[in-house]
């Protein structure tokens, strides 16, 4: 473990009897939230940082949750010690959010009217409901005021509508690689990868739980749709070329693997669906899909935004082509014309989407100095 | 009808009552091959075109089989009197390739060494495999040199195929959104493919006709991946932006549609997995993958082409992400090293890989004059 990890972390169960209202109207009798959090939080409870998660992250944002983990928490690169990030100055606070399959209420935990798993019964959250939760965590917490909202992608999307929500509950918003609502082709990428888990026999119209079943093949397929979407041409065509996996061709079945890249998908694909809940990764598309931030201002951004009052800060990437830098210029554009403080890089990668969560030099410097921004004006 | 059809046509079916040896090393003990023809093949049969299809194409490439057809033959646009590949000035052979599902030989024919459809036991053909047997046609047809051999996508690998296995056997070769190689991006579309088919519980290791089944769903699910990838991003959004399909948003089951880009790709998929068969869509996937026409050349293009002796017409399209204009470069590239003749046009279109196949009139356009001067050479 390397002097700038933040270590072993251990997450924290929340619990919360009240019932939370969703935007669709549904709600949930009461809820449970599963937390880490890393660094101090400070006396007076001005350097609370909040991490939100994209379709597939969770609350384990940064360091290890014993040491023989193999893998750090999914931002490993960007929270600790020294990091962009800072956890020497930053308290920072990562949740899996509600819907979610990693220990917060979701459609793998119990639904108390009926004692069974809440599969699809449980209701498909909007990403303002998603904050809705989050400001009740800060509220336990203790908390006033974020010192920063952070998210990339589906994460980026909670960052903004917290901008707009409780204005008064963030001093800086930190948006990457994200969108002020999805294409009409990523949602056709959503709608695929959601088509792939429910026409799995498994599935069982989401029930599989109950059926001692898990949708595999289905969720292998969707995790395969959004692996090879989220990176570039260029990244895969490094990664893999035309490689042949046994060196020469073979007259096979469908099953023999004859590219590096096919073996390389199956094993994402499988791997991803032996630990990610299907019924969480509907939701979560559905998440992304519904997700407008202007509609209800006339699909004006700039009147969106005209209520924020914190600074933002939005990056996006070069290769990303599911989350382009157009994208993110709608936002700055959008932010600009509302008069707000905003500061915008692209960066060059070709990582395509997964290129937020990645290492890279200039993202980390640029990163590095916003923080570093928001941490004086926090001692100011 | 318009007056620029080739009106109503009947496909012919032709047998070979001789084994066919595969690349692989596999053969089949005879073959069928369905074809159509459109125009007069002259007295010098000296103006006869070759049409070869894509993945999901086949023989019925122009008219309709009855008057009563509610759509022409899938390049419509581009044969028929007075249209760039003029049925008054050609002959126009466009057939079924061997491993399609259209009425040639293929997976869902019989294997007569076991009397059941052939299913997965159908051998996988290369694109060699393909150029050899529309050859033997060539044959049986009574011609001796095709004035062009036009194809798009797969077809166009088969086209450059022709100028290196048989290049005293065409005067032309048309290239059209081709590669000389896949990239791993685009084999990792077809492996999703794949998997989405075989992952299919009615897929039976590919026996389900013995079984009376079909595996609808993941026929679909493969569709829908080629609809969205073959399209362009802008080409989504115009065509469906982010418009919902009731108006509204709706709290519900994940069986709802709620966007327009929804609904419009379970139709195609639903479409297509009637009338598609699964092992001729792994079969079409594999040989696309297979195909590098510089392999067996020390991965040199400029010295595959070497031996080509025909005059080239390369086309690609702005918008095209899955065959973008880079490959069509490497084709016109390699082809100038080599000093051969050809003529690139890089055709604006919104509509991506299916640019190929829609009107676009500087596409028509330049089509058409290079079909002209094909025409005049004959005339010579």
């Amino acid at each position: 473990m390397s002097s700038n990890s933040v270590g072993i972390v251990s997450p924290e169960t929340f619990r919360f009897d009240q019932a939370l209202v969703f935007a669709s109207g549904r709600s949930l009798p009461n809820f449970e939230l599963v937390v880490e959090t890393y660094g101090e939080l400070n006396s007076d409870k001005s350097n609370a940082v909040l991490i939100c998660h994209a379709l597939s992250g969770n609350h384990h944002a940064a360091g290890f949750h014993h040491k023989d983990e193999r893998k750090a928490g999914w931002w490993d690169a960007y929270i600790g010690p020294g990091k962009p990030i800072d956890t020497d100055q930053f308290f920072v606070v990562s949740l899996n959010n509600l819907g979610g399959c990693h220990g917060s209420t979701g459609p793998n935990t119990i639904n108390p009217e009926t004692g069974k798993p809440w599969g699809p019964d449980f209701p498909t959250p909007r990403v303002r409901d998603w904050v809705q939760s989050q400001k009740i965590l800060m509220d336990r917490l203790g908390i006033e005021q974020w010192a920063a909202v952070i998210g990339g992608s589906l994460g980026g999307m909670q960052a903004m509508r917290w901008a707009l929500d409780y204005p008064d509950k963030l001093r800086h918003c930190i948006v990457i690689a994200s969108s002020l609502k999805l294409t009409a082709q990523n949602i056709a990428f959503n709608e695929i990868a959601r088509r792939a888990i429910v026409s799995d026999y498994n599935f069982k119209d989401g029930r599989y739980l109950e059926h001692q079943l898990i949708p595999k093949q289905g969720l292998a397929l969707a995790r395969m749709v959004g692996h090879v979407t989220y990176l570039s041409d260029d990244a895969m065509a490094d990664k893999f070329g035309r490689d042949l996996h046994n060196g020469s061709f073979q007259q096979g079945e469908e099953s023999k693997v004859e590219f590096q890249v096919q073996s390389y998908l199956r094993y994402q694909g499988d791997a991803f669906s032996e630990s990610f809940d299907a019924n969480t990764y509907i939701l979560m598309t559905k998440s992304l899909d519904y997700f407008d931030l202007a509609r209800e201002y006339n699909d004006d951004p700039v009147s969106a935004f005209k209520n924020a009052r914190c600074g933002f800060m939005v990056f996006s990437f070069t290769s990303d082509w599911r989350f382009a830098p157009q994208r993110s210029r709608e936002i700055v554009d959008a932010l600009v014309a509302a008069r707000k403080s905003v500061s915008y890089a692209e960066i060059e990668s070709k990582y395509g989407h997964d290129a937020f969560l990645l290492p890279n030099q200039r993202y980390q410097d640029a990163f590095r100095a916003y923080m570093n921004r928001v941490a004086k004006q926090e001692q100011s």
